[in-house]
């Protein structure tokens, strides 16, 4: 059937039984083209349901789905004439992992943060509004994302607006692990009362089987229910946003699901309609494991295992390191914001669970709690992508480095991210942090930098941020004496005397690599570690310049005010009149692909490197001769 | 007594009729100073009873309070120990107007962007638990806090941690206008029992006075409100979010206010305690017009006119400008966050209420709002102070330049903020916004250039910002013939030999004052106004520097990934090297100061700046010989 479906609306001419083996279909699908790519699995098999009902109700692309994070429309991708090229999911050239308006008219917004779905649903109801239009617009949200403060700073305004508009909350007791905040424990009330609609479910489709009875009889039963549940439960807390409250809908049960989002669509007010769905629902491995099938790796279809060992991460060597730590340290805790295992932090949530804070999606409030946290005497770490950090901007500049707080910021993914793609990369954070003052900003370039930087944060009491990658570090060698680093020193690993290379954490391989390969084309190339973005090693920097004829830079991040930008600036503001070539990543959004394909897009291999670095040096040649 | 005030215990022993006395005393210090030296007025007159009640209940510094925003803590600061420097609030080496933890170790978080006290609050009370100690932890928060997401985020985790703190809502139907969002009818609601308190204190007072009748009968009567307030309104939605809710209070009654602060202290659990309080009390022509008396210049007390007038700012002239043009494009709309005064913005609110959207103090719902308009075919321009912007870092770079979206940002008080100080300088934008792929980054050097800008982003479809200062602008020539801006064109306003300044927005007019002074000592220094700080006009940049000895750049921003080191580093690309002088704000946070004394401290006067360059021409010519 899904090969038959060129268009969403195909599927308001069938059954309901055949919707039913539809998401059969897409189950299989969904289950099978995850295996294989890695992606988003329990999200999307929690919707499959929910997201043909909307495409049986609402006229896509008039009306207008925004799907929150974004992560969870693979349905919706395959619903929209993209069934064909699904097998290439996360895959360079292939379909993103998230919505996309370049592949489909369909893919009204373009997520891939939390909580901003509401925003942008919000916007285009008002869009309609000042231009006489008739179109419904809705949001699809996860209960995970209402504990991001930006969903209700929306909900706050479009309640008073009045603006027509649906939330569909999808309500699967889960962010990407099993959700916390106050909050939650509400919305477990409001599913209490599920057991009503079960129950009016099953005397509905007793009475619909007799003609002529069924719909009277039915109408005073839910009238009974609705009676009933203001006893005991109530949406008073959306109804104090503003916003029209129904549920809760089983999200498993298309036909209820259409009546009900029918229902929303010809209301003129702002609706919420709660809706609750299973988690990785029809494949038995990510319904009893959803977190472990959030973002997954190509696993087996049969056992649910993984089709490659995962080795430790970065993350989880600075959790054992902290844990060990914090037993002889009172004041070390950790503050995770939803992720506590992506960001590898689980050991130190175990072993030192009243020191270990989930705030939930909520990298604002995370970081702020940690500036409390500290200026009363803790010493706190925030375990947070790279990406998601970006959300916290104004709270490390203002809460933290303002006030000259011991917080450390543990930045995960930073750096090319692969399949996740535009909307994750890690990419911007030398550049939205070196600005900040008081701030050290440090990336290892091994597990032996990485672990003495985590010994290092430690003695410093002023604000630290610490950036590792994705992919990954090498273990680096083992050293007899370990030497302490000392703030703001770099290291050079192999002096030169055409050629110096800087190169931050991740690049400093790389960087050695490139000069072994310009000693074959008699160059000689220098490397510096320059392990601390902020402060630089500016004695070092002039040192190792002076009487090279090329500087060069590479780092995993923008280079637009990132890394290299700051050494040139140094430079050029001595009279050393030295060229410098800046590498990183170029001024655009880095799509999908494996990490080494974006790397090689980004003119960051070895061979590339090389390349631009001879031409450089001969074109320096001819201006000088 | 203010005099005599050493420490705010001493509050414990005074009877709540000198309380009064001393609250009196402390409106007149307060309509004085601020009259002098401009400040926060209204909110101050609001909270003095409040604050006295806060420190006769509680014992500072040991239990912590938070003031969010912080611009509320005036009598605070008078009853810590500061009622001597009172009068020097806000000038160079004078108190702040905000908290600051290195005037008192009563300031225990400094805070200066809206939403962030019950986050911080938070972090002090769970460090408390840790460490095993016993103090309260005060968050007082203002009801247009409560528009910031933020504030819910911490709610959301502090009402499932359990954890003992108190939350002061301070509710005076206003943020810095009239408060916007739906919660704010909810409040109302609450709002409307006070009639329930007012009788209640009536019938106390009254009962009181027969002795040993009193206060059973007085346990009576409170008990019978409370039974006949919960049949009409309710606090469920703090309780949603896990917290015990006590109010509404009136917020002037001071022995009250006790009585409901110290039952609040001996709750073990997350308290929120809806105070309601009159914001301009007790200054008539504040409390008639407590948005104009928000934050204001020296006025006046006996009027309450502004001692000197206020001319149009470049948001009034945006304003109208964007007024006009939407007359005729129904695509134009404007986006406020709470600040359609403050931004200038109010001519076009006026013109075009249907387009106008006041979001509350949730600038990241605003920009991703504004996505979701852009998106869907609007033409947004989002008018947001450049350092509240910093709050939507990552939605302007993941929903409006990842998408490529239409959205116009209107950066106002970019650059130095004069008496605001650290927490508001608008000195990161070029930082942070520098790097985004998509993004048109523009700063005008008068109002000329600024009104061609607007014309200009009308004609743009992708993102653009566009920077100017709170000082304002020259008028700038009149020309016969209105050339418009190409994007990326910069403009030679003088050529020069020796040197050549490349400066953006308002330091364009320091920059060609330098060059006359230049002149006088016997260089030529040429003048380009970089008004695009991206895309660079990199030809006109290497033209013009290819034949100098130094190249200079100034910036109201911070040098470290600013404008400057993008010059630096495109000069470094090629074979010129230059050498660059970069200038602009170090790498620290700016105290408050008129912006004249700012900028000299950053050595950006005409003189400071000719000294620089001279002293690094001579350098420069020594080094070459």
């Amino acid at each position: 059937m899904l090969k038959e479906l060129q268009n969403p609306s195909q599927l308001k001419r069938m059954s309901y039984r055949e919707l039913e083996a539809l998401a059969a279909e897409i189950r299989t699908e969904l289950i099978d083209t995850v295996a294989e790519c890695g992606g988003h699995l329990a999200s999307n098999l929690g919707v499959v349901e929910l997201t043909l009902a909307m495409h049986r109700v609402f006229n896509c692309p008039e009306d207008k789905f925004v799907f929150d994070v974004g992560h969870q429309c693979y349905v919706h991708k395959m619903l929209t004439g993209r069934y064909a090229q699904f097998r290439t999911l996360r895959k360079q050239g292939g379909i993103s992992g998230f919505p996309d308006a370049d592949e489909s008219i369909c893919d009204t917004f373009v997520a891939g943060h939390a909580s901003s779905a509401i925003s942008a649903a919000l916007g285009m109801a008002r869009t309609r509004d000042v231009m006489h239009a008739d179109n419904s617009v809705v949001a699809l949200v996860g209960d995970g994302a209402l504990t991001g403060g930006m969903c209700y700073e929306a909900l706050n305004d479009a309640g008073q607006s009045k603006t027509r508009m649906i939330v569909i909350l999808n309500d699967n007791e889960m962010s990407i692990s099993r959700n916390v905040g106050a909050l939650s424990g509400y919305l477990n009330g409001l599913r209490q009362s599920q057991s009503y609609c079960a129950f009016k479910r099953t005397v509905r489709r007793g009475l619909e089987k007799i003609p002529g009875i069924g719909v009277p009889v039915f109408h005073f039963i839910e009238k009974l229910r609705d009676a009933l549940k203001s006893l005991f439960i109530d949406g008073k807390f959306f109804e104090a946003l503003g916003f029209v409250y129904i549920g809760p809908i089983d999200g498993h049960d298309i036909k209820h699901l259409c009546r009900i989002l029918n229902r929303a669509k010809n209301d003129k007010r702002p609706v919420l309609v709660h809706v609750v769905t299973q988690k990785g629902k029809g494949y038995r491995p990510a319904e009893s494991h959803p977190d472990a099938f959030h973002g997954v790796a190509p696993f087996y279809v049969e056992s649910g295992k993984a089709r490659s060992g995962g080795e430790a991460g970065c993350g989880e060597i600075i959790a054992h390191q902290l844990s060990e730590m914090a037993d002889s340290d009172i004041r070390i805790s950790v503050i995770s914001a939803a992720m506590p295992s992506g960001t590898g932090m689980q050991e130190f949530q175990k072993q030192h669970p009243d020191r270990f804070f989930d705030v939930g999606i909520a990298e604002e409030h995370a970081v702020t709690m940690a500036a409390g946290m500290a200026s009363s005497g803790m010493k706190p770490y925030v375990a947070i992508y790279s990406t998601f950090m970006q959300r916290a901007y104004d709270q490390i500049l203002t809460d933290v480095c303002r006030c000259e707080l011991p917080v450390t910021f543990l930045l995960d993914r930073a750096g090319f991210v692969g399949a996740d793609g535009k909307t994750h990369q890690g990419l911007f954070d030398l550049s939205y942090l070196r600005s900040m003052p008081n701030l050290i900003l440090a990336a290892p370039r091994d597990v032996r930098d990485l672990k003495k930087l985590i010994d290092l944060s430690a003695s410093v009491n002023q604000p630290m941020a610490i950036r590792y990658p994705k992919a990954g570090l090498d273990l680096g060698p083992r050293m007899a004496a370990q030497q302490p680093l000392q703030v703001g020193e770099w290291e050079l690993l192999s002096d030169g005397s055409d050629v110096m290379i800087f190169a931050v954490g991740s690049m400093v391989q790389t960087a050695m690599q490139t000069a072994i390969e310009l000693m074959g084309k008699r160059v000689s190339a220098g490397v510096v570690d320059a392990r601390f973005i902020k402060p630089m090693d500016k004695k070092l920097l002039l040192e190792k310049s002076r009487n090279v004829q090329l500087v060069v830079t590479i780092e995993e991040n923008s280079v637009l005010g990132g890394f290299g930008e700051g050494v040139a600036a140094e430079l050029s503001a001595t009279g050393l009149h030295k060229r410098v070539l800046n590498l990183g990543a170029p001024d655009e959004f880095i799509a999908h692909a494996r990490i080494s394909q974006q790397r090689r897009y980004c003119g960051l291999s070895v061979e590339q490197i090389s390349a631009r670095i001879l031409e450089t040096l001969t074109s320096e040649r001819e201006g000088k001769a």
